[in-house]
């Protein structure tokens, strides 16, 4: 049996979810020969590791106990006396989580997980990486912080993994990897790589207008609590620059030309979230009406998708043909589609669910699982 | 710079292509930090070997000249006493193969890459097994032997690769690897995978004939030689196969039920290829025709497809709803609808071309890079 060490680093819905899949997966794991050790996880606040870190494991118990604190919106400090383990507070918990590293990162290439949605875990990232640490990833913001810490991170390609931060669980990266591999150049992606703007977008094509369908899809779930947070466009740069960078453009986030689906006036800092939803978005319905009418005039549709290709790095709305699958697009799935040597005339397409919980962790637990063979 | 050592067996489009690739991938290669070390050679008739198997490798000037003299239809033998190398007969082939295996099998996991068409590989597969090498598949054939042979062929699981066996080199093989180290179990996989028969049922439905369907595939060089090696749908049961095993069943290639698109006493045995082409085919217009229709009725439409699903494994025509990937789906691509936990109300949908040397071979070029980390 080979034993896979790991700290998870977040623990919101995507981390608990993890350890959720990592306890239910026991015996499917052990028929695959391996055994995923947690040695720590750590929240914003605290750190709560295996009281010897070398040898023990948080048990499942013990992960069943972390994820219920959790859910139950209280601090990881709650577990301080709770079966085998130790708890740190934050200030404490860097230093724990280093020296943790330092005891087995060049031995075990122990994993330090991100499923957090923070820009802080990037310094404890690099640090592990000169320890030997591999590197799992859920969490966009390490990766698309500067082009310093981006090749720090990735400086040793084939101990970091990050499917989840494309498209949640959708084989998105190791698809592109294959295809780096094989030396298929990459000439063209184009993706749809945000459930909400897919969802918007197909559904102002059926003519609802824009401001209501941003009040559906917010009352479904669908948006962040600012749908701002959506309709600004970042979250699909972020994924954006990574697919960008993992084809080797050694681009920043600036250098990417974002269009926002509403203007700087009613920007966050100008609008609050109940100004903009009754009074501000209302003044958009019109222009995104008329585009959509514009393009069906051609026989194409609206899509808020990203174009990499050659230097150009873009997110924004995009006149496509509807005989495709990104045309075709309903609902809130994410579409990539990939154009290379191979795939020219028809491109290689990978479409599904590229949001939720359950597929995000799937998708880390995934990329741990592919780097076992790194250590004996 | 770690190397990858490997020996090829067969050498017809997809190898001498894979060989190409090699050569042309040296400095990307290179920049990943692996040199594949091409030790050996064979086809049918023949194999050529580095002269010594231990240390050298065919040099890319030798590879280049294999690629030659395979596309002048000579044999590899012709190659005797040029460069570093050594030929042998068929008859001395798998005995060299073996020596070289257990020279560095255990020691470098020396790769066996099969790009034959051949049912005679398995045999000295199942031996590199037992003497610790790889196995990179693009040959149908040893997967869809007995369950016994599959076994063996798969008991090290980490060392064997097959991606170009389903969807030549489309990721459909590591994404359902993917789904299934994290946990997500697979419900239901339908995939369209013969370009030739997703060809005739798309223009079938646009209301040609079924006889001058298959015969413009043919003149378009979609068929095999003879279509009927396509009617059959002996080639997806194949592809079946390999899918349902990997998703852990135990069955064998008799248990899938084939629908096969010509009855039995239009067969080879009985039809020679012109009187099938120019009298059998033209009387299957009218059922093809009738049950095109009736989809039509139902708003559906028929695909040539497998369908997995709990115990059934099956390869024929299904009415499909016309709203999914694979009821849209028009030319050539292939097509995978996978149905999980996580892919549950929309599929998981991997499409784009499952046909052709240059993809065939880049699927298993990707294989072998993708097994580097289990040797130091």
């Amino acid at each position: 049996m080979k034993t896979i060490p790991l700290i998870l680093m977040g623990c919101g819905g995507v981390g608990s979810q993890l350890l959720q899949h990592i306890v239910s997966c026991r015996s499917l794991h052990a028929k695959l020969g391996v055994h995923l050790r947690v040695v720590g996880v750590s929240d914003s606040k605290s750190l709560v590791v295996a009281s010897d870190a070398k040898q023990k494991e948080l048990d499942d118990n013990l992960l069943t106990e972390v994820c219920r604190v959790k859910s139950d919106g209280s601090s990881l400090s709650k577990l301080n006396g709770v079966g085998e383990c130790q708890t740190f507070s934050n200030s404490e918990s860097r230093t724990e989580v280093l020296g943790i590293a330092s005891l087995l990162g060049k031995s075990t290439g122990l994993v330090l997980v991100d499923c957090s949605a923070s820009s802080e875990t990037v310094g404890v990232l690099k640090q592990g990486v000169d320890m030997g640490c591999c590197i799992v990833l859920a969490n966009k913001k390490p990766l698309t912080s500067t082009l310093e810490d981006y090749d720090k991170l990735v400086s040793h390609r084939r101990f970091i993994r990050h499917e989840s931060t494309v498209g949640a669980g959708l084989p998105v990266m190791s698809s592109i990897n294959r295809l780096i591999s094989s030396g298929d150049p990459i000439h063209r992606i184009v993706g749809s790589l945000s459930g909400t703007l897919g969802y918007v977008m197909s559904e102002v094509e059926d003519g609802k207008p824009l401001s209501q369908v941003v009040k559906s899809a917010k009352s479904l779930g669908y948006t962040e609590p600012d749908p701002r947070d959506d309709l600004s466009g970042m979250d699909v740069s972020r994924k954006a620059l990574i697919l960008a960078r993992l084809l080797g453009r050694c681009i920043e986030l600036s250098s990417i030309r974002i269009e926002s689906l509403y203007p700087e006036e009613m920007g966050p800092s100008k609008m609050s979230v109940e100004d903009f939803l009754n009074g501000g978005l209302v003044k958009l319905d019109n222009n995104i009406e008329e585009r959509v009418r514009n393009a069906s005039l051609n026989g194409n549709v609206l899509r808020y998708v990203c174009v990499i290709e050659g230097t150009r790095c873009e997110v924004g709305i995009q006149e496509l043909t509807k005989n495709s699958a990104l045309g075709r697009l309903k609902g809130s799935d994410n579409v990539l589609e990939i154009y290379t040597r191979c795939y020219s005339e028809q491109p290689l397409v990978i479409q599904g669910a590229g949001a939720g919980n359950d597929t995000t962790a799937a998708g880390v637990l995934a990329d741990i699982l592919d780097i076992q063979d790194l250590f004996p």
